[in-house]
């Protein structure tokens, strides 16, 4: 709990109207869109500008309160679960598109602003922000910043990281720099720009940033290929590249999603094959056109049962959203769902998919498997039930097992949704305890007192998975 | 010097063949291509692998000797100059690719490959590797990653910081890290990739990289355009961007660069003309015809007198080797030539240009300005003669203005050449102190002993060029 001079020194820097401590209003701030964590903060604090979050910082530095910077929580990492109390920060009043430049291809945003409404203006203006994390309706540009969110778009288009310019952040002591600028070009000194982005709030607050548009691509085409083999539609994604075609999106699907994402969207996805590819190419008219054909003949030399191309752009949306809706679809199957971000080498898609179902076998449990083929970004997502904590169990060695798997692959723990206080114990397997030192060297130069986000990124304990509630 | 004690313990990890301490062998890396700037180290050790360059980092951490790596020394900031003495680290035994492989779309490097050498070697794969340093035939990906260089393809494709997805590094203690993979999504902690690209080999040395490669682009073409007036030539960059075309490559020259280009190349390019823009694109054929003709219109509408297309690939080619020929044909004008690469947001170049042509007219010094129009990275350049105390003082002068005005304009000081010690006094103009302050803790957390290339990135005092010399 927070003492009453700091909750009036608090308040004179963001008035009344913007703090809140009733247990009420912290609950709702308790949890984020991971499972199994649960804490309450002190309080809840949404400042209007810049200055007033250095006036915040600056207080928190002095009296060594933990600082949760949150945009929507759509995190599945417990990347803003307050799970060491303190202040959770909002950013519901900064919430603007600031300025679409377009002679210099720029967006300028403040840390609140919605991705999808981001995508949404400037597609206005015939631009084009590609990253787009299947929360994008919900999830703010902060957020994306904070996690380097990926997408759907990330094979061709790069993730969160390859489009921030520029950003304005407030220091744990409340100093305020800029990075960066609206430029394709600049080296002077550190690039603090890329250290911030991905560094999940355990450095300071974004508070402004500069985002790179590119132009709006004239066209795109959507194709959706069936297979009763899982390693013939990883195979397929292997091919395409070599091919050296780029497909905007190369997304997979193993039957169990299909089935659920189908029962949830009903949008004609089969259900009645082992897997599927969902893919996307988008560019001028004549090379869309090309590429969907080679892209089809590959998938038939791969033993694909059916490959069906969009008939219109509507039917062609509803078959994204609907592998949008893969997380919400897969929910409804039991109380709890725990859905994971292994990554491999693309080359590795297959064998990897391969020992996702050996272990779920292994340890008896479900798990259904979808995700970002085309960038090796796959999604192994197991329907629970928390309160079973025999099975939970069993669900977190399966999980471990799948990290160490993807790491023995050349891959990572996490390849969009961060490391959070859930994936912390896992790190080192990636990292080892060089890296792990580097990464916390550079945390205590930003961060003496650990006030910002402690807890997330670095564990306590390697190997175990951290379940903490309030 | 060296101790005996010190040498003995070097040799004893490298071998008495790559240990070189006299004089003859350390003048040669007393300098780099920088002007005004020359030191001798103690000695120039050259190791064949990772161990070694570990064995050589623990015993200079030990000892607190300085390290300045150094690939080609083609580096125009002072930033393989070895001004406290110590040791250059050459790459000539770490030159092989690797790996290239086509799957994942990767090449494995050691840092002493010459870039135009990779080029070539993923080009017989029809791959690409855009990053394109003028000094490509003889720079080193090595001190490409350092400085993360630029180049002619930036505008459309990224500068090498964008092509980098892993590095194995030696950290001043001696400790090896690996960071990154094969993997396009990777958000296990911080962003050590990309804290590392730039860095200029203040951090640590990169002992191994893995590189992103793309597709071929299928065909190219390239167009000169004509000005009698250097805004409309600023303008018509403007107004392509403004028209959702990104060319490949969009330089600008200005008469007196194009006259001293034109005499040491002999292409046939136009030295009667106030400026050039040389504009190239590729991809698919259809779309380069299409942008091609697009842009030759946009070039009309802003008064451009002529425009022509290449009429053969050995004609774009001539052009653009003479256009990377450009300071090599400026450096035969006078003894001393200073190269700057102040940038600014691509709507800004007009002004810029002008700027920098009244900053010259104050100071009564002789600047050609010509670099990557496109993304805002101009090169003004000055042939003049560091013998000439009182000449060298207007030149040093002149660019102190350039800098300030740059960075007013929303630029920076460094598009693409890197801090080094030339630049650092006026690093603090982009970063303001409380940047600076940032950047010092993270070198201090990698490199307590300030023993990684001491004296680069930061200045002992800002504002004033430090001119070193042995």
């Amino acid at each position: 709990m927070l003492s009453t001079e700091i909750k009036k020194r608090i308040t004179s820097v963001v008035g009344h109207e913007n703090f809140d401590d009733s247990k009420a209003g912290c609950l709702v701030y308790s949890y984020d869109a991971t499972p199994q964590f649960q804490a309450l903060p002190d309080a809840v604090v949404s400042p209007r500008n810049t200055a007033e979050i250095a006036g915040i910082l600056k207080i928190c530095y002095e009296y060594k309160i933990p600082v949760v910077p949150r945009g929507s929580g759509t995190n599945l990492c417990a990347g803003t679960c307050p799970t060491q109390g303190g202040i959770v920060l909002l950013f519901k009043h900064m919430n603007q598109v600031l300025e679409i430049d377009e002679e210099n291809l720029t967006a300028t945003v403040q840390p609140g602003v919605i991705t999808q409404d981001l995508i949404r203006a400037v597609e206005q203006k015939s631009l084009f922000y590609p990253p787009d994390p299947s929360s994008m309706k919900i999830s703010t540009i902060g957020g994306n910043i904070n996690e380097n969110s990926g997408g759907l778009r990330g094979l061709k288009y790069g993730v969160t990281r390859d489009y921030v310019m520029a950003l304005e952040i407030v220091l744990p002591n409340g100093d305020i720099i800029r990075t960066g600028g609206k430029l394709a070009k600049d080296v002077a000194g550190y690039d603090l720009t890329r250290l911030f982005v991905g560094s999940e709030g355990t450095l300071g607050i974004i508070t402004e940033a500069t985002l790179k548009l590119i132009p709006m691509p004239e066209t795109k085409k959507t194709m959706l290929a069936l297979y009763q083999n899982l390693e013939a539609a990883a195979q397929t994604v292997s091919n395409i590249i070599a091919h050296k075609i780029i497909p905007a999106t190369l997304e997979f699907l193993d039957q169990p999603t299909l089935e659920a994402v189908e029962e949830f969207a009903r949008v004609g996805l089969p259900t009645n094959v082992k897997a599927v590819l969902l893919i996307e190419q988008d560019g001028s008219p004549e090379l869309v056109e090309k590429h969907m054909l080679k892209i089809a003949e590959i998938c038939r030399q791969n033993e694909a049962v059916s490959v069906q191309t969009a008939g219109n752009d509507s039917e062609a949306e509803a078959l994204m959203t609907a592998r949008r809706a893969a997380l919400s679809a897969l929910a409804r199957l039991k109380p709890t769902t725990i859905l994971e971000d292994a990554t491999v080498p693309r080359s590795e898609i297959a064998n990897m998919v391969k020992a996702i179902n050996e272990i779920a076998d292994k340890y008896k449990v479900k798990i259904c498997t979808f995700g970002h083929a085309g960038d090796g970004n796959l999604h192994p997502t197991c329907p629970t039930d928390s309160r079973n904590s025999e099975e939970i169990e069993r669900v977190e060695q399966a999980f471990a097992e799948i990290f160490e798997k993807a790491v023995a692959l050349g891959g990572t723990i996490t390849g969009e949704h961060g490391v959070g206080e859930m994936k912390a114990p896992y790190l080192e397997l990636k990292l080892g305890s060089a890296g792990i030192e580097a990464m916390k060297a550079i945390k205590h130069s930003f961060d003496p007192h650990n006030i910002m986000n402690p807890g997330k990124i670095f564990a306590k304990e390697s190997r175990k998975r951290v379940v903490i509630s309030n």
